[in-house]
């Protein structure tokens, strides 16, 4: 993640959103993971960017953007993605949802 | 919101992904808004849910889900919303990206 802000094509493309809520025992493991998969994840055909941002409340939200859907289901079925998973619900996330959405428009602003 | 995990019915759907990049002089009459934001959207028609996380890096998401693509332009319309969005390019965001995209899978987990 060079920047905060994905930089992404024109659409059309795809979003997965995935919004998590920890355990409260969330621990050092899960960073670690967290770091792993998101490097991962950038190495997979036709994977575009990252964005991902957690609060306070246990709550966060990770947006990966994909030029279509065969690469999310390919990415899905990594083995050490499918361990990643595993984890995830065994000892990290209380509950989590996952959203497939194709990006139809998409407008910004930079005042930087 | 009463949930921070948004209740959603089976898509498909349409999500706003709005991933803001604050200003470092973001300050308190930001948060003011960002809630009454929050709670007028909830009033319009098409209206699902919202999601929203912000970390230390002044990276935020915010994902609003809504009936259809007629419901999210009518909300970017509403004369207080305009305001808002006029005050945030103003003041509070450095850099902000809208993505609009048709939920078109969804699937969860819940261990609590």
């Amino acid at each position: 993640m060079d920047e905060l802000i994905a930089s992404t094509p024109e659409p059309p493309y795809y979003a997965v959103v995935f919004t998590s809520l920890y355990s409260n025992d969330a621990d050092e493991g899960y960073q670690q993971m967290a770091a792993k998969m998101l490097e991962l994840a950038a190495q997979q055909p036709g994977y575009l960017s990252v964005e991902t941002a957690r609060g306070d409340d246990r709550l966060g939200i990770t947006v990966s953007y994909w030029q279509d859907l065969d690469s999310i289901k390919a990415w899905k079925q990594v083995t050490a993605h499918l361990d990643a998973q595993r984890r995830g619900r065994e000892s990290w996330y209380e509950r989590y949802e996952v959203r497939i959405a194709k990006v139809e428009a998409a407008y910004g602003f930079d005042g930087s």
